[in-house]
């Protein structure tokens, strides 16, 4: 049977071995789980920005693990891929099958049950369909704090930010996805089930087998639920906006607000003044309590679970010593929910802005902290090297040296000269960013999107290593084929 | 070649073999860095514990990661297995080679450079043979901390604190090893290098090798070199011995004092009553400063980088609170670093004093925090069902679940009988452990000690995915054979 169905469409025989394939898969999700209708498959079949097109033989939306592990087992009987999907909101095509249309695309959002909250182990159990704003505010409601929080939070779902380790506003607190997971369970590729859902903090009884599925992008295995890590939720907030000296500013104030706060920055948001400029322009409702003439702003935020009202004094406190000594230019503290809402707004609006600006090229670079500026300056004049009329706009998670380096070319450039300009000016930023020590996809995942990328920049000793891992776990590579796998290529 | 080696000292023939390694692996490291004879080779072939002991060809003392590679490479075109060993302080017999004198031990306590410290990326590089306190004060001698921190801190080296994912006092704040590591360099099978010694907090473009190594116990890989994550260095302490209501206050109030302190608990030890006893009865200088009738005490440690002098009255204040409640029934509060070390003191003292009590069966485990309480009460009834003249002396890291179980037999009881014991007492402990979702090795690892006890308890799934992972990392299964892998057996 292996092999055989090149084309769903192509011949009787094979047509028939699909239905096959899908009457078994009904048998186990039941009819409403199996969505083969042009209408009903095509939101599922395009991730949301639009980059990738695919083509399945189904949608299938199961309602248990038992389910998901039945469906993979009859896929691997058929040599059927499989691609699961949460809430398709991921940026490098991870989520979206390729255009064959062999693969069965499974999606998980039925499966969105909280399983449990335990506030005295900090910890919530939940099924991967959950919506992560969902489980944030069940652990609000035990007076806990989930941290994970990016742009996507009301629609990704648990499970993909497991695959693809998501990252955020919050992670030079608490960690990514990765740091946030006590326990996994997950369906493998022969349809057996590793249940790792355990809820504790320390068991060394063996090689750590949840990191390798964290992050895998779903070549490994299927996550169907999770045991998650959770904090004392936050009494206190202070929010700032600060007009910095130079990106250089950026790097030793975090220092100071670490120690000067007890290490309770919560948020340290790098934002480049064009982005605002851009928000300003495009954005309605965006606003600029500022109105600075420097390169940069940074989003400061600390919190504690402590009561009182102290902190707004702490953040006044760090920031008026680092505007005597330069590093600051000007800065406002919000004085209500109101106004940090309004800052974060501005942080939201730049990503907006580019949007609306119009198409641009992203890169979701890593470096170490001690290197953002010169990573900023040279990786800046790189890309004018390549053009000068590009148009770098750079913001992002400094706190983790995490950065959305951005660049924008001008209006009039043609489909062909973007090609070129895509290549020539990735390079350009990756050869920095390599030479520095850093990398070139720190939270965005591989998927399909940059393949290529990786596999020019990482060693080949490290492709060796996880294609044996690749080997061990899905031998007849049904799982997710095509992406993250930069080493096969 | 391979296979050949089965007994250095059979014959002639093998016995050349033997002698053209060593010649080989002395071209490498030079007649130095080859240890034979025996006086020089004994204190490596035994844990300190006494627990094992074993046999090797030779003590190989590399002193750079292209020598440990070049070994490496060596013992594969031999088939001579490599048992690395660190500060040779592990507590399960994983850095001892097994009797059968096949090995070469390799020994990396030459390889003690601090590469280098970045304070403003929060840090530190250094080579696997580090001793553990070194780095602690190089990080606080660049005003950051290196939190990991446990008995043997002062001879143990950080290859072997990654290898078995070491935890101790702070991990309830910072995280096990495991989440102190950026980056790795790590000596494979084969003999070729990992160069992933990573300075940044994200990069998501492929599987995480790093958490594959971490925990491996040297059956993967050789740790040569690591990239460290440091935090602000702690400006204010204030530390308290509390005598509890019962170890479900021990709950209770950890979650009160992370959120009245800001989520600063740095550490949270429980003290059974009867190992303070032991203290007094067997460890000079040892003083209890309360002297209460109570099960149960608890080290509690706050910490900040902030300045000020604050800290004292946050935790008065918060067991102030846990008093009214009853929660607390006395405490202290160290008005001097004096005080807090005679408190530091008298914790380290119930080890020793159970050490001067004679030998005992150890239980390292993890519950969640939740289930604390009902293991405490459930395993000292199965034990006491076992042999109800059995003493449970219980202590530990319970802020992150980990509790070290001790059982105490009469001093009368006979060799044979010790052997029933020590697996009764196992199994009802590690039943108890099992069913309330807990690890049976916590944070000590697998190495030969507990290989059939984890076989037992971890499901076969788990061992199939490991399994397959040691296939694809050590097909030759040359790297410290006999420890970790309980599937093997």
């Amino acid at each position: 049977m292996e092999g055989s169905i090149a084309d769903p469409h192509s011949s009787a025989g094979v047509a028939t071995t699909v239905g096959q394939c899908l009457e078994q898969i009904g048998r186990i999700v039941g009819d409403k789980g199996v969505l083969t209708e042009e209408p009903d498959v095509a939101p599922y079949l395009v991730d949301w920005r639009g980059l990738f097109h695919g083509r399945a033989l189904a949608v299938v939306r199961p309602r248990t693990t038992d389910e998901v592990a039945a469906v993979v087992a009859v896929c691997r009987d058929f040599a059927v891929p499989v691609v699961p999907q949460g809430g398709n909101t991921g940026l490098v095509g991870g989520a979206t099958p390729d255009g064959d249309g062999r693969a069965v695309l499974l999606q998980l959002g039925r499966m969105n049950r909280i399983l449990d909250i335990d506030p005295a182990n900090y910890a919530i159990a939940v099924e991967a369909g959950c919506v992560l704003e969902d489980v944030q505010l069940a652990a609000a409601g035990a007076d806990r704090l989930f941290p994970l929080s990016f742009g996507a939070e009301g629609t990704c779902q648990i499970g993909g930010t497991i695959a693809t380790n998501a990252g955020g506003m919050r992670a030079l607190r608490y960690g990514t996805m990765r740091d946030l997971v006590l326990g996994l369970q997950v369906v493998l590729a022969d349809g057996s089930v590793w249940d790792g859902l355990g809820r504790i903090r320390k068991n060394n009884t063996g090689y750590e087998l949840r990191h390798l599925f964290i992050g895998s992008e779903g070549t490994l295995g299927i996550v169907t639920a999770a045991v998650l890590k959770l904090y004392p939720l936050p009494k206190q907030r202070s929010t700032a906006l600060v007009a910095l000296r130079d990106a250089g500013a950026a790097i030793e104030l975090l220092a100071r607000a670490r120690e000067a706060s007890g290490d309770l920055v919560d948020a340290f948001e790098l934002i480049a003044k064009k982005g605002v400029d851009l928000a300003l322009d495009h954005v309605a409702g965006a606003r600029d309590p500022l109105s600075e003439a420097c390169a940069y702003y940074l989003l400061v935020e600390l919190a504690t679970p402590a009561a009182g009202d102290a902190l707004g004094a702490v953040m006044e406190g760090m920031l008026g010593e680092a505007f005597e000594e330069g590093l600051v230019v000007n800065a406002v503290v919000a004085a209500s929910a109101a106004q940090a809402q309004e800052i974060w707004h501005l942080r939201e609006a730049i990503v907006e802005g580019q949007r609306l600006r119009g198409p641009h090229l992203k890169h979701d670079i890593c470096v170490p902290l001690s290197a953002i500026p010169s990573f900023l300056q040279v990786a800046t004049d790189a890309v004018e090297g390549v053009d000068p009329a590009l148009d770098v706009v750079a913001f992002g998670h400094v706190g983790d040296g995490n950065i959305h380096f951005n660049v924008h070319w001008p209006p009039a450039t043609d489909a062909a000269r973007r090609v070129e300009l895509t290549h020539a000016v990735a390079e350009a930023v990756y050869d920095v960013t390599t030479a520095l020590g850093g990398s070139i996809s720190a939270e965005h995942g591989v998927g399909q999107l940059k393949l290529g990328d990786v596999a020019r920049y990482r060693p080949a000793v490290e492709g060796r290593i996880m294609a044996g891992i690749r080997q061990a776990l899905d031998p007849d590579r049904i799982m997710n084929p095509g992406k993250l796998a930069w080493w096969e290529r």
